[in-house]
């Protein structure tokens, strides 16, 4: 397995800073692993809205179908963190974000994660072709290391 | 009932903002009201430890002994909020906090609450006078209007 | 003001029982306050299911205008906890709920709190008379002492 | 890869039931991707509670180093889940767990996800090589085929 520490700052395309919260850290005083999922969900999904025209009422929406994290170094309440983005593959119904956390400051993240949404007609949850609006602005964050990054 | 909706931001001393997450929508797609108390739990934890001296070893915590929350209108993810924060009540071994949940660029608050802290010692879970550190920090959010505010 | 804490099971109409989740600690090592009001709207969105015809599309929702809670008695994963349902207050519109946590074995609740809903379109959100299912459902939690416990 | 899907209740040996709560849907009125870890986090940390000793002020505790999970079919508040748990890999001061996740009534998984904790010194948060009361307890929980599984 690749290392996705050796990852850096510049492999992202799409930035957003992220305040922790008191309950994110949990009895052992550190952000719980669950609460990385919570960040690349939000990361994502604000991208789509910003820059896909993804709307409360959008014909199509992604479903998640498999996720994934690596967690080299902990995090802590109050710190902010700066969540990266960029798309590692991209068919033509459904695409694999990368999610890199950074603390403040760091150029190696503490985390490595993301997942893959297929998109689905809103009503029937049937997996339909995304529109040229969605590809569009998906492919604005295809790493160019596509082809090595799609075999993870 | 006096209206906190008629509170503004300059009724506030300590600031600080936070990004939604895509979670905090509940399935009316607005923020659900259990979020609001996750960002007040931040916001006093923060001025805590950056301006009172709390860490995650102190001899002296805060438990919340009551809590409460005002809905005037709905917030939603991506916001970023601003949470004000001030003191409106300081006894000797407890402090109650009111904060207000701005949209950007609005004056007039989202939603105002607050909750209660008892101070105790952290093994023992018994109430104890604030150390000067603690009082000297939270007397500095504390409200000019404190002798009324202290009524609601 | 009265008492919550004299209150016992026999004072609620309607339960249900939720285990405790690893987050809902912080690192204080019990259950954070924010997680009293996840409860509260589980339990009372279960009673407008199963009991008051409430669908994923239903023409009305409720809103949340306020909320409160007192806690008495720290609670811990991996507690399972009761929660005690039923309704003080019962308008045209709106209704208030109040709900008690229980440890496992105890009578004395730990925690007493709940919050205001008011029954608005679901499109428009603007506000509107509840449907005769609604008021008969909620109807049937009213407590006796309702005229005692609306002045609250 | 081999298909979790595939998978059914006999292949674990350690349940617990959780009922779902109004927060786990987002908007699109289905248990977010993130609320499964809550649930694998809260299943395991039972398991080392309840059957292997882990106290709040053990000297040893897990952190989780990796973890992921595949989603097969939509659940939704107010559901009440069944969390099965085996153990698919056993090392010296590593564990890795998988769960599965069932609705009522039913033998296929409706996700199967799972994580890695290895096992550190509460302060220095040095890995060590567990207990053998940790041992012992995680060794009840390995799957027979476990040559298999730990190969995925």
């Amino acid at each position: 397995m690749s290392s996705h520490r050796a990852h850096t700052r510049s492999d992202y395309l799409f930035f957003l800073s992220y305040r922790t919260r008191w309950i994110d850290n949990d009895q052992y005083s550190h952000v719980n692993n669950s609460v990385y999922y919570h960040l690349f969900d939000s990361v994502v999904n604000t991208f789509l809205i910003q820059r896909c025209g993804l709307t409360p009422d959008s014909a199509q929406i992604g479903l998640v179908v498999s996720s994934h994290c690596q967690f080299f170094s902990p995090l802590s309440f109050p710190q902010v963190l700066d969540l990266g983005l960029r798309v590692v593959k991209l068919g033509s119904s459904s695409v694999t974000y990368e999610v890199a956390v950074f603390e403040e400051g760091k150029d190696a993240p503490a985390a490595v994660g993301g997942y893959t949404h297929v998109f689905v007609e809103r009503g029937s949850r049937k997996s339909s072709p995304m529109t040229d609006l969605l590809r569009e602005g998906l492919s604005s964050l295809l790493s160019t290391n596509e082809s090595l990054e799609s075999k993870l």
